[in-house]
């Protein structure tokens, strides 16, 4: 014996998340439907009206429900200073930390030839033709300082060099290896102000 | 700033489930909007579905979709056994632990008079037209070895004396204090074919 068909097709359903195996889809499973099922049904319901209505910021590709994201309306940022990220999570992070007060702009990922994954899918099109607007001063090349953010960082810098914007990367305190999204506020913060100039070497 | 309203809120959603806590449903959240469309739609298709239609079998109060579950409606399995246990969960251990061939009673929690549950929210009445239809012999009462476990199956054993059937409880290897989710097969097993009579001290 197992669940019913499908109490088993809601564990199995689970199984999406990060980080949860059958053991944790189950208990979750049997939460939901012993003792949380308005949480349930509300949970169902914004999960079906954010995969419907959240897509990426026209100007800056994070994810959002507007046109146009919050940070990107807001006329208390610095438009001479851009930080690009590889995700959401990241973008947060440095918020979080505090300190920089310019834009910025979201990658959903690093290059990565061999998956099929090139410049449009992370947006460097878009992101040419912003630096092309001719405002931006300095690019923030905050992807994650792993093999594959350090050489889509150097792609980015390639790209973007006949524009004549100073490049630069997070500095001291970040270890290599991580996952910017991980690094505590203190750390990112330090090594945001650390920050040196980036050039093609 | 944080993300968009409604991932804030889809953020939010996500802590209705067990052990999520803010930086991992966060981590769901961005998970299901980056990568996993698909599977979340799927999530949120099937949780709403099951809310809706999984209730209790009208024989056993386990849950299941259908009007009675598909255990009640075995031909092979011993009329003369039932088993009573807290939830579908300690259910499903003891069947993967193997051994029993009887039957099921599910109560869906245990006595707690200072929470307002009592006989009739774990389902006592319709167990007591169970038994007392004639066919069952032995009452394994397998609810947790709590003391509200304890106290519950002290209740039924009271509750169900004047039909003269036998009573009986897991007896060794089931660890004081632990829910019986948790335990492993071999120990549920031995537990089982070791159960001890259990009278009215
Ligand atoms: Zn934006
Ligand atoms: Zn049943």
């Amino acid at each position: 014996m197992r669940f019913s068909p499908l109490i088993e097709q809601l564990i199995e359903s689970f199984r999406v998340l990060p980080g949860v195996g059958p053991k944790t889809a189950q208990r979750m499973a049997m939460h939901l439907l012993e003792r949380e099922r308005e949480g349930g049904k509300r949970l169902s319901e914004v999960i079906a009206q954010a995969i419907d209505e959240v897509g990426y910021c026209q100007r800056c590709r994070t994810l959002t429900e507007a046109p146009v994201c919050a940070l990107c309306e807001s006329a208390r940022r610095d438009d001479s200073l851009l930080c690009v990220v590889e995700s959401p999570a990241d973008q947060l992070a440095i918020e979080e930390a505090g300190g920089f007060q310019g834009r910025y702009f979201v990658l959903h990922g690093h290059l990565s030839p061999l998956d099929g994954v090139g410049p449009e899918a992370i947006g460097l099109d878009l992101l040419e033709e912003r630096v092309g607007e001719g405002a931006i001063k300095e690019v923030v090349l905050a992807t994650n300082p792993t093999v594959e953010g350090e050489a889509t960082a150097h792609y980015i810098a390639s790209q973007l060099a006949r524009h004549g914007v100073a490049f630069s990367r997070l500095a001291y305190g970040v270890p290599m290896g991580g996952e910017l999204e991980y690094v505590d506020g203190g750390t990112l913060s330090r090594a945001f102000n650390g920050r040196l100039p980036f050039g093609l070497e």
